[in-house]
C-alpha cells in the first residue's frame, strides 16, 4: 500500500534530500520534509487519501478541519486532482495560514471559537453536503502517504540504523515505521513528542489510548491531545521508544538548524534534532535519520526562538549585577566583563529597582558569548570581584 | 582552467542544489551557495588556489587577512590539503567568526585595530615567514575556482536565459560570467551590488576601477570599497548590466528566502533576490538562476531582519500614543487596539518621556498586523477616539 502511494505521489509530492548534518552531530542526516511542497510532510497523506476517493465521492469533494499544515496539503491535492475541497478554521487563526490555503485552491470556512468549533462545524457540513472528511492522521491511506518518506529514506541512506520521527496525532510515525519495519526490522524508529502535550507518550506508558491536559508548545504542529486508535496500534507494533524534548531544546534545535544547515524548521520539525542533541536518542555510534516534519514557522516566532535558542546553548547570557551607586562603578563592572572577552549587547542600569538597596543600583546586561563555560568563567570573575547577582 | 578547477573540486566542494523558487517569483532559480560546505563560496576559489601551490610554497603555508567567508574558505582548503593556514583578524570579529575559522584548521591571529591593520599585519607576516598571501578576489585561480558555479548551473539548468550574481570584490561574477559567456553567450549576466557600497557599479560608470565612500550595508560579504583590477576587466568583458539594492530590499528578501524557500541567506547571498523582487532585474519572461552566495548571518542580525521585514510589509507595527495619566486609560486603549483585530507582540508603559506632558503617559506598542492597510484602520481608530501619537 505504502508503494503504491508512492507510485501516486510520483510527480506529486517532492522526493526532498536527506542531507547530513555533521555541524549538528556526527552521524545525524535531515530528511528534509520542511522542503516539501507546501511546507510540509502533510501534502503526501492528503493527496494519497484524496486520490482514494471513489468518482462519487470526488464529485461532492472533501472537507477538513486545520489552520495548519493538513489544511494546505489538502488545499493543494485536492486542487491537483480537480477536486473541490473546503477548510474549516477556527476564525483567530493567523491571516497568513488562511491566505496560504485559499491560494492552494480551497475554499476557507472561519468558525467563530476554537478548533473544537470548527471541527463541529466540518463534521456538520460533510453531514449536510456528503464531503468526505478527510482526518489529519488515523486513516489508513494518509498514514500510507506518509510512508513513503521511510521507503525514500531507506533508498537515500541504505545503511541507516535509526530514524527519528516527530509524533502528533501519529500518522507520520505509524507510515514510517511500517515501511522501515517491514523492510528493514533491524533499524530503530523512535518517535518525539513535546514534554508539555505528550499524548502518544502518555498513552504507550498506560498501555490504551490517553488524552492528555492541555499544554503549551511552540511545536504546534504536533499539538495533539489524543493520539488516534488505529496509530496508537501502530506505533504499540512498530516504534521501538518514544522520547520527549522540552520547549528549550525545541530551540536550540531550530537554532542549530538554522545555523548548521541554513534551513528552516517548524518547532514539531526540529524536535527529532533537539532528541538527538540533548541525548534523548543516542546518536554515538549509529546512522540517524531525524525526519524535519515541517518548516511553517511564523517569523516572529522564529525572531523569538532565535534569542531563547542563544541563552540555552550559552551565547547570549542575561546577567544582572549589583553595583555601588557612586561614579566608577560600572566602569569597573565593564572591565571585568572586557577582559573576559565577551561582547555586550545592551546594558541597562537603574537606581529604583525592587532588587536594588538604597545604596545599589542593578545593571542588567546582555552579553554575546562563547558558550556555557564561558558564561560561568564571567559570573566567577564577578564575584571574585564581590559583585552579587539578582538573577 | 575553470574544467581544470571543476575537477580539482570533486568531492571537496558540494554541487549545491539549483532550485525553482515559484513562491518568491514565477521563472526565478535559486543556485543554493548558502548550502556549501562553509556556508559559502569561497571554498571553491580558496581550494582552487591552494591546490595550486608549489611544493615549496605549500610547505610554508598560506596566510589571509578575513574576518568572514573567506577566512573559512581557506582554513577548511588548507587543512584538506595538508596546509598550514594563518589567518588574520580584526581583535573585534564576531566570536562565533573566530571560533568557526580555528574549527576548520587554521591560526587566528587577532590583530588590533580594524581590517587595514589586520591586513597590513598578514603582509608582513606574509613577507617574514615566506607564508603565500592568498587574495580574496583578485586571483585567476580564485576566479576559476568560482567560475565552477557558472559550469553548474548551465549543467543544472541548461535553458537558463539570466544569471544575477553579487558583487563585492567581483572574483565571484568574474568567474561565473567568463564560464556563462563562452559556453552559452546569450544568457545575461547581471551583478548586483548593495547601493551603499556600489564600488563596481561606480567604476563601471567611471570606466575604471573606482575607490568609493565606506557605507553602512547588511551585506557584509560584498562589502569591499574597491573592486580588484583584474575583476573589474572582466566584468567589463563578461558582465551584462550591474545593478543595485537597498537595505531594505535586501532584508525584504532575506525574509521571502526563509518563509518561501526555508532556507537561510546572508544579506550578500540574497542582493540576487532582492534584485528580482524589486524590479531591478526583470524576470517576467527569462528563466532566472539567482546566486545566493551565503549563508552565515548572526542569528542576532537575523532576528534584526525578520523585525524590518515584518515592518516594511505591515505585519507587525510600532504605536506610540498618548495617554491621560489615570487608572483606566490603558485598558479604554487596549479595547480599541483589541476591537482592531490585532495582537499585541509588547507594550511599554512610560510616565517620564520627553514627549510625555505633566499629566499624560506614553504608550508604546508593537503590534501583530495584516498589512499595511490594517495598521492605517488601526490608527485610524485610535485617532477616531482622541488619542494622538508620538511617531
Amino acid at each position: 500500500m505504502i508503494w503504491e502511494a508512492q507510485n501516486a505521489l510520483l510527480g506529486i509530492a517532492q522526493r526532498t534530500p536527506l542531507e547530513a548534518a555533521p555541524k549538528i552531530r556526527e552521524n545525524l542526516y535531515i530528511k528534509a520534509e520542511n522542503l516539501q511542497l507546501t511546507g510540509a510532510f502533510k501534502l503526501r497523506g492528503a493527496y494519497n487519501k484524496i486520490r482514494s476517493l471513489s468518482p462519487e465521492e470526488a464529485a461532492k469533494g472533501v472537507i477538513a478541519c486545520s489552520a495548519g499544515n493538513h489544511a494546505q496539503g489538502i488545499a493543494l491535492s485536492a486542487t491537483k486532482l480537480g477536486i473541490k475541497s473546503i477548510i474549516c478554521m477556527p476564525a483567530g487563526a493567523p491571516i497568513s495560514k488562511v491566505e496560504a490555503t485559499k491560494n492552494y485552491g480551497a475554499e476557507v470556512v472561519l468558525v467563530p471559537g476554537v478548533y473544537d468549533d470548527a471541527a463541529r462545524e466540518a463534521a456538520r457540513l460533510s453531514e449536510e453536503h456528503g464531503y468526505t472528511f478527510a482526518h489529519p492522521f488515523n486513516d489508513p491511506y494518509v498514514i500510507a502517504g506518509q510512508g513513503t518518506i521511510g521507503l525514500e529514506i531507506l533508498e537515500q541512506l541504505p545503511d541507516v540504523e535509526q530514524v527519528v520521527v516527530p509524533i502528533g496525532g501519529g500518522g507520520l510515525i505509524s507510515g514510517i515505521a511500517f515501511a522501515i519495519k517491514s523492510l528493514k526490522p533491524a533499524c530503530r524508529v523512535i518517535g518525539v513528542q513535546a514534554a508539555t502535550v505528550a499524548s502518544m507518550y502518555e498513552s504507550r506508558k498506560a498501555g490504551e489510548v490517553t488524552t492528555v491536559n492541555d499544554g503549551d508548545t511552540i511545536a504546534d504542529g504536533i499539538h495533539v491531545l489524543t493520539p488516534g486508535e488505529l496509530t496508537f496500534e501502530l506505533c504499540q507494533k512498530y516504534v521501538d521508544d518514544i522520547v520527549t524534548v522540552s520547549e528549550d531544546e525545541i530551540c536550540a534545535a531550530m537554532l542549530a538548524l538554522m545555523e548548521g544547515q541554513k534551513t528552516v524548521s517548524e518547532g514539531a520539525g526540529a524536535t527529532t534534532v533537539a532528541a538527538c542533541m540533548f541525548g534523548k536518542v543516542d546518536t554515538s555510534s549509529k546512522k540517524t535519520a531525524c525526519v524535519v516534519s515541517g518548516g511553517n514557522v511564523d517569523v516572529t516566532t522564529l525572531s523569538r526562538v532565535i534569542t531563547k535558542g542563544l541563552v540555552k546553548s550559552g551565547r547570549l547570557a542575561d546577567i544582572s549585577a549589583r553595583v555601588l551607586d557612586k561614579p566608577g562603578s560600572l566602569i569597573q563592572l565593564l572591565q571585568v566583563v572586557s577582559e573576559s572577552g565577551a561582547n555586550i549587547v545592551s546594558i541597562n542600569h537603574v537606581r529604583d529597582d525592587e532588587h536594588a538597596d538604597v545604596n545599589t543600583c542593578i545593571v542588567s546586561m546582555v552579553l554575546e558569548t562563547r558558550d556555557i563555560t564561558h558564561v560561568r568563567q564571567i559570573k566567577q570573575a564577578l564575584r571574585d570581584k564581590g559583585y552579587s547577582f539578582v538573577n
